[in-house]
């Protein structure tokens, strides 16, 4: 996905709320923000916004020197998800429709999203979404490409919500890779993020080399990349993920909340609308 | 009030809001955002915030040749208060302290703000400012200096809370010079829109000679100044005018809303907070 204008003020504001948690030195956060004001002429707009972001937290981990400003944030996130990990292995088994309800789950998780500037409450967002009508709803295809699936490539987003992406490949039970950023960048989950929430238990973790919030090919590891051409099922869970991933050429399937109006209106929703998107499938 | 670093993300979100306001042009928009973008490293941290805003709504005429892109907007809301007038008054006259509710009125006006990104319901916001309590309550000392003086100088804020402004004055029963700003800046009141208001019929309406979306005084003219330094009574409506006058060295009186967590910190007070604060009283 592109950049859209709508976008360049939401950088500056990323910024300042990061480097803010990252620092109390006044001087430190201005130097980013003049920073950022920088690259507003410089960053091209067909880049994709995550991979600014990519700049944009670089500058704040050479600015301030703290690499992982949302580590403690992370940890209580990820607690709070393992918390209610039982109650929703509970509601997934007695459900009409246990894999379309860890979807769901999986889907309320990705509100613990920390570079938007949105509140959430994760308990009463899960009610919410276990009810919520799909704005996009490629079940079928995604249950049939499942069906045939020997490997699941699944690319996880923030910490906390990697708990919620456990229940839903547990539910899959099929032999699966769950990918991480290779360093802490807002509060995405990285390695430990993903053992700590017990994906170790369910699935191989690998980072994709990414330093950026999202999946961006061109800074991905060989890795990711062979495991990415040949899965059988690509799940991309969140919106830096498909912002990052929006255009490539084989199939993946995107389960996000569309959390700001651009990523709404590229996916032609609305705001707050839940999404099961298939693309080349 | 000195700009906080907080300010800076509010800057660009408010170029980027207004930009697209004045024209469809994308590339037009960029241009504006790249000149705040550059903007940010050069203007001091020690300038007021619509300082810099000057500065940015200057910018944002220059490249999209539209002078006025609030001006349909501003119609509809002054044509919007203009029907809650009548029962507005009768508000006022069935009221234990009329002055004091006219005084509710007239900050409940403040909610009209098109430079903060909130959305407002002028009904539902009157209803809720009749009841609520004032975070800073100075009224004991502006019933004094009105008792004593002969001459009020009451400087508007946005079109539309300049129909409220008009209660007051009235309820205020002396003779009023209504400021207004001297050229369009987002919503702010200028002459037309103090003539439409109908505040002819109760004060004389004059420029402060500011283009920036405050009274700031190194910005306004000769005849203001004189008045502003000579004036029994100065009110000063919203929180661009505070931000513009919150350390001059004369008796003020602030009526406002603090709409931003900026202004509500500088104040004390907490976010959507009411306030009647006098200074140097």
């Amino acid at each position: 996905m592109k950049t859209y204008l709508q976008c360049i003020p939401c950088f500056m504001q990323q910024a300042y709320r990061t480097a803010k948690l990252a620092t109390n030195d006044q001087h430190k956060i201005k130097t980013v923000l003049d920073s950022v004001g920088d690259m507003i002429k410089t960053v091209s707009m067909e880049n994709t916004p995550p991979a600014t972001g990519n700049l944009i937290y670089h500058k704040i981990r050479e600015v301030t020197k703290n690499d992982d400003p949302y580590k403690e944030i992370k940890r209580k996130n990820i607690n709070e998800a393992l918390h209610l990990y039982p109650d929703l292995k509970e509601t997934v088994r007695n459900s009409d429709d246990p894999l379309l309800t860890a979807i769901r789950i999986a889907i309320a998780g990705n509100v613990i999203d920390l570079g938007v500037n949105k509140k959430f409450n994760i308990k009463d967002d899960i009610q919410t979404i276990l009810k919520q009508e799909f704005a996009v709803f490629d079940y079928e295809a995604f249950k049939d490409q499942l069906n045939k699936a020997k490997t699941i490539l699944y690319i996880g987003d923030n910490a906390g919500e990697s708990v919620f992406d456990r229940i839903l490949i547990e539910q899959m039970n099929r032999p699966a890779t769950y990918v991480v950023r290779e360093i802490p960048v807002i509060n995405d989950c990285i390695i430990d993020d993903a053992v700590a929430s017990g994906l170790q238990e369910v699935a191989e973790i690998i980072s994709s080399g990414s330093t950026a919030p999202a999946t961006i090919l061109s800074l991905c590891n060989k890795e990711f990349l062979d495991r990415f051409k040949n899965a059988d099922l690509v799940i991309s869970k969140g919106q830096g993920n498909y912002e990052g991933l929006s255009e490539v050429n084989r199939s993946v399937f995107f389960m996000l909340k569309a959390k700001c109006k651009v990523i709404a209106n590229d996916l032609e929703v609305q705001e707050n609308d839940i999404v099961l998107k298939g693309i080349n499938v």
